[in-house]
């Protein structure tokens, strides 16, 4: 029987931690008592796990090696998630560090239907990093939306995505937003002969998006973005299986389960439930990830992994356009970089910002 | 404009707090430099939100109670979340402790359907707590689980889940379980007079979720099991709203985002969104809940809360049938108590052990 190998950093003193472990196992496999378990000739054959390594990290951590049997994650996303994380998730003293799927799972999951290539010859651009920006605040109307879009598609932006917060509201209806914005990309493209891509927001319940994804994509955008924690991961997965025909930018909002790593989550599930392209939080902006996690999202990103094809890095959240160069020398050529309020909060005008952060990333062209 | 009242907690030392939460303030609102903000007539006077109070605890740690602004959130559920705890759930030293919703925003939710009275009545019992145990464990036939649902409604189990490691897998068809399990608690019902309910798991993506439960419901069953934090909330809340025809039993997997206050995601959003029945792990058996957690979990399952029905709290995860009485003194008679291997695990047989905890139960009546 196949088998997923599953790493969780434990608190707990390495003298005392394997009877927890082992409690873990049983959790994640039969969830019940092991002799319960061994009374079943098949449940004994196929469904029990096996701690395969407990390797102390120090007086109060050791890192577990679990062997999980796969016959109840392949059979849908949502157990795949219950065997990887789903009850031991309520214990406060575990994380998920890694998980190894074997090919007879793996090869049931596509991964990115389009990932950095599928991007790249989109946009026709393959000797630089690519730039993305936001449009916001929300209480825009879609005119001054429309009117920023413009500006930053004149300013030689790549992808000019929604704010999260953008969704159906009355003051700035989805519709409407996403014609005027994909206008403005395509007429500025006309002129230009440059393409950006305008990636909308979609947000609501499984068929909220469903509908407005059909609109955005009957209306022509490059791009979608959609924050799969908050829709939920299964719910993102039949969409992306079924209805995108764009490539999916994915939102961290919602992902904050820091007891998955952020390289486990965003870097490797959301890769192989289909995201296109994944923005997270940049170390030195906003949010608290370090230089280490982010290039560890990077990493699980863009590694080889089956035929999985790599995902686009968008590192994200208080960057500002000072910071390009450094931010190509370390994330590289394939990685998209996202500079949102810094564009705007600015004593020069939005577009000369815009310009100004196209250009340094052009002058790290390779 | 009406406003959401957040209260977070915050690990940092009150001297410095208040820039940090000022800025947590902007991400939940504007999430743009507060001057980019100020710039329109609209943003600055609809969209940004306010720092009510920073509270020390402690050396390390503040209470901040924020009102946020329900535009945004009022618009669906997914922005709801968004605005509650989207970005700043990527802040490791954050954690939502308690939200109130304006009443525009919470009389858009109908809650439970059933809640706990619609519970008792479907089962006509009104004088005591409520037992529930569990089918597994994963890996038996259908005939085997069925067969065990039949010895615990001889018994006297008011509710028999499946285990939530039952999905639709070729060992164990969901079709063929909910048939037969179906017909497992009818005909105890049609010799003893006594009702128990089935609850069959649904798993997978939302489109497979909504096919079982069809199936589930054609079939006849008293009840359904969903893990939406698995499913994502607002896929739950879209079968909740429009397609659930018997009461939902919420389990809690994959909703270990300790950082969200449990009786505030499982106890407050669960039963905003519409669990009819919420189970949590209760204190002193497998899981690292405290007692006050639980306690606390129940208070908001079952508080007045504008127009929305209470739902039935279910304590599980390790328990035992001694544990009865004082399971039931603790969290009451409008509980419903689940024991899973508890009685599976046992000298005696699953009849016996199923009988002692149902009358365990029924001698606590009042």
């Amino acid at each position: 029987m196949d088998h997923l190998q599953v790493t969780f950093l434990v608190d707990a003193p390495p003298d005392s931690a394997a009877d927890f472990v082992e409690s873990v196992m049983l959790e994640q496999s039969v969830e019940t008592p092991l002799d319960v378990a061994l009374r079943h000739a098949f449940v004994r054959e196929n469904m029990l796990g096996r701690v395969t390594a407990l390797e102390p990290l120090s007086a109060t951590r050791v890192r577990a090696r679990l062997e999980l049997p796969g016959l109840i994650a392949s059979t849908d996303v949502a157990q795949l998630l219950n065997v990887l994380f789903g009850n031991v998730s309520l214990h406060a003293s575990i994380e998920l560090e890694q998980f190894e799927l074997p090919s007879s799972i793996l090869e049931k999951y596509a991964g990115p239907r389009f990932g950095i290539e599928g991007i790249r010859e989109q946009l026709q651009i393959f000797d630089r990093a690519l730039t993305c920006s936001a449009l916001k605040p929300a209480g825009l109307t879609v005119g001054e939306l429309a009117s920023l879009c413009r500006t930053m598609a004149t300013g030689g932006i790549d992808v000019i995505k929604d704010d999260h917060y953008l969704a159906d509201h009355p003051f700035s209806p989805f519709e409407e937003r996403v014609r005027q914005c994909q206008e403005a990309v395509a007429e500025v493209a006309a002129s230009s002969g440059r393409r950006s891509i305008y990636c909308p927001n979609l947000s609501g319940t499984p068929d909220d998006v469903r509908r407005a994804l059909d609109f955005a994509q009957r209306s022509g955008v490059g791009a979608v973005m959609i924050a799969p924690m908050l829709l939920g991961l299964p719910a993102f997965y039949e969409i992306a299986r079924r209805d995108l025909e764009v490539p999916v930018l994915l939102h961290p909002s919602f992902a904050g389960a820091t007891r998955i790593r952020p390289e486990i989550l965003l870097g490797k599930l959301f890769r192989l439930l289909g995201g296109d392209a994944v923005i997270f939080p940049n170390y030195g902006g906003r949010f608290s990830y370090s230089r280490e996690a982010c290039g560890a999202v990077t990493e699980q990103l863009r590694a080889p992994w089956g035929g999985l094809r790599p995902s686009l890095p968008v590192p994200a959240g208080g960057m500002t356009v000072e910071r390009t160069p450094e931010l190509v020398d370390f994330f590289g050529k394939d990685t998209m970089l996202l500079v949102g309020g810094g564009l705007l909060d600015t004593g020069e005008g939005v577009l000369e910002r815009t310009r100004s952060f196209a250009q340094a990333v052009s002058a790290r062209a390779t």
